[in-house]
């Protein structure tokens, strides 16, 4: 295939599908991996297809043993060199308690939030060392900023990855990868995630009180327009962080001002 | 005027100029202001027309009590509604012990990098509010997020400058004017400002060291691609802060590994 | 005089009043200044008096040329060595939009905030420096580190502050000399400040709601015991930064968590 | 037992047995856990009787299942109230590439750094909840607050750990539980962490070079005073987070600055 590769891990109908279709559209063979719903997943190859682009589903438990690595010598054998990995993964359960929140919930967290992004680094950096380049963007979120309450998994793990961004940037960077950490700082605009979390009648609730002609809550798509901008900066001029959110959101580190 | 206005306040030949010769060959009227070389800027324009932009030059002295006002009230005026400004003056001295940084040097500093800003969101803010959009891009450094040795003037102003961003994201974003902090954490490949800084001798010395083919200095061209990308970003998803540093070169936040 | 001296800038009731009275307590001799209330100042040189210790008061308009300079050479050669410095000035103006924020508020704020703590350095610095020792404290806020709503000249100012601290630590800390950056994030139950802010009777009200027996206001006697802790830390193990608030108070990095 | 209890998990020669130390010098009764070396355990806890205080040693394999969990419910049951819990393991391996940061040395930092804590916290919060009551102090390291490179290991943990501090003191600052996160940005004069990782002649070498009369290791006797300071801060003035280094060091924020 002489078509650049672009590997989504975690590629749902929200950031990560809408993604995968922005770089299919121009030019790259999306590969697409989630963990459940081959429905959902052949939907989306078809989608990407029925726009003349190309594509390849896999379902993929990132949590179990070997998974991510295998996937990446998959694709780097059989499809192509990976040129752009979008990590993509992420494990947010909700506000719960300190009680509430089992300590398989919290591994399970860091288990796919932190260590599924070393284990993707650990198979896929040295292709990328050997060819000189590569982008391995990070979808991340304000927990990995701070810890808000209710947020313990999360933001433990979100708090990992963030730090080991910053590590791979250190290493790889200079060996021409880059690595990317992007916080999306409020409620994205994504029937699988957001959706449900929230069940269908307060997510349409939320969706008509900020998001459709509001813009209030981030767009799968603009997202995407950042995350492919973001993989043609020149070497000379890279990101490694920037937040993302609506222009009506409140920043994690603002409180409400009252008097305004 | 139906194109869109783009106002450069530090137009020189490095990231302002370039920015504003991108943002003209997208259909932006550019208006550039720098405090001299006359020539330098008749240079800019005539380059942007030759390339069949267009553009305005202004001499400013950002320091004069409401020049930056003026400027706003003229272009509002006379040429059209100002879509995009780019602040991108600094007042970057070089390393100075405490007692060889004058009080005088100190408050330039400030007068150029902080209040040089808040005099221009004073008087460009309404007009965008009225609007209801606008953006407001400013060119920020390291020295904003860290203060290092020997730059008490410049990262005191730069750390104003900073939190300024954010309390005119914090009011304006909501009203649709887009607020971004741009963090530039390295050398840039311009002539105007470390060429001068270093001398022509050391300037092309460090160019043909780390710049060049070796894309070790930031290159103003891709840094306006970013700038244009952020003025271009759905209100639905906007970044208020991000960094862009050369591949190779090490983030403020990284001390270097000797061992790897 | 035997004593070492520690000289307070902005020494009103609340923190600047009741950390020179701890220090006072512990045998120095408290160098008190503030820009009005001679009364207030007499009471609190006379109530440090009543304690057995040693006080000296003095009026001064720190935004004035050469007043903080003056100050320090009068001390220095009348009275004693300055051991420990307290900067705790502050131009917190209450929320206001950029309309409202005029120029000349703006820039007082830098003044006070800023531009002051440069010019006590730049005076006090060289003196420690020849001691090898020496200790600023600096009291600040939350708006040093991310700027809310309607903070335009508080923000600005105090980011200023934060980074010029670690500018003064990066120079002077290997000299001796321990530069502390000390966050206030939250209201303080001080008559001077909040009270006159607030009014008598919203003071009073937020005392009774926050405050007295529930310890939600931070109260100045233990914000001065760690003022003095910091103040005696052996130079193996100094801290720069760190934060202090009520336990009850929301950290300004945490959005509150409706759910738990 | 009427002494309050001082539990600190990883008590070697360095912080966490000096501290314990300390702590019992100041009336409580010290719990010291540690992984192996029951002879030098034994040694400690000797020392604190020696200087007349209570102390009692356990051999705790903190990764282990349940251990945490059990130690807590032992103390509580037979010895008393865990006032102060210290939460000193880390995991730290040295500088090492990707390709040599094994899966299993990668889950094991986490597993100490971060797991470790939050069992410790699920084990012991409810506990103090009931008190109302309760410290819990962790000693984090520069690699919390950015990843340098040949840290993928205990950057990820120790940014998880820091998220973990905040989440936890968001939902417990207000029961009363001060959770504190303790960035030691340096190396500590210890000879059972350093000491080891560098070796004797290495550890000696560097003792001569920085530590010693010229204070330029952290003293771990001086790290006590602040940690004893930290477990008494009155509630109405409460630090989250600081740092500590010794004078001579370079900040972490910080870039050495060659020409001062």
């Amino acid at each position: 295939m002489t078509k650049p590769v672009c590997l989504v891990v975690g590629a749902g109908a929200g950031i990560g599908g809408t993604t995968a279709k922005r770089f299919a559209r121009e030019g790259y063979h999306a590969c697409l991996a989630r963990r459940t719903d081959k429905e959902g997943l052949d939907r989306l190859v078809g989608e990407i297809e029925a726009e003349s682009g190309s594509a390849t589903g896999f379902i993929l438990n990132a949590a179990e043993e070997n998974s991510i690595e295998r996937l990446v010598e998959t694709i780097e054998a059989d499809i192509g060199p990976i040129d752009v990995a979008i990590y993509n993964l992420g494990a947010q359960i909700g506000d719960r308690t300190l009680a509430e929140t089992s300590l398989k919930a919290f591994e399970m967290g860091w288990r796919i939030a932190t260590f599924g992004l070393f284990r993707l680094a650990w198979a896929l950096c040295p292709h990328m060392v050997q060819r000189g380049k590569g982008t391995v963007l990070v979808t991340s979120a304000t927990a990995a900023m701070r810890g808000n309450g209710g947020q313990h998994s999360h933001a433990a793990a979100m708090g990992g990855r963030r730090m080991l961004c910053q590590t791979l940037n250190a290493q790889f960077a200079p060996r021409g990868i880059h690595v990317v950490h992007i916080v999306i700082d409020g409620a994205v605009d994504a029937p699988d995630t957001l959706g449900k979390m929230l069940g269908p009648a307060r997510y349409q609730e939320l969706r008509e009180r900020k998001g459709l002609e509001k813009d209030g809550l981030l767009l799968p798509a603009e997202i995407a327009n950042t995350y492919f901008h973001l993989a043609h900066q020149h070497r000379s001029a890279w990101t490694h962080e920037l937040d993302l959110r609506a222009f009506s959101d409140l920043p994690w580190w603002n409180h409400p001002s009252l008097s305004l």
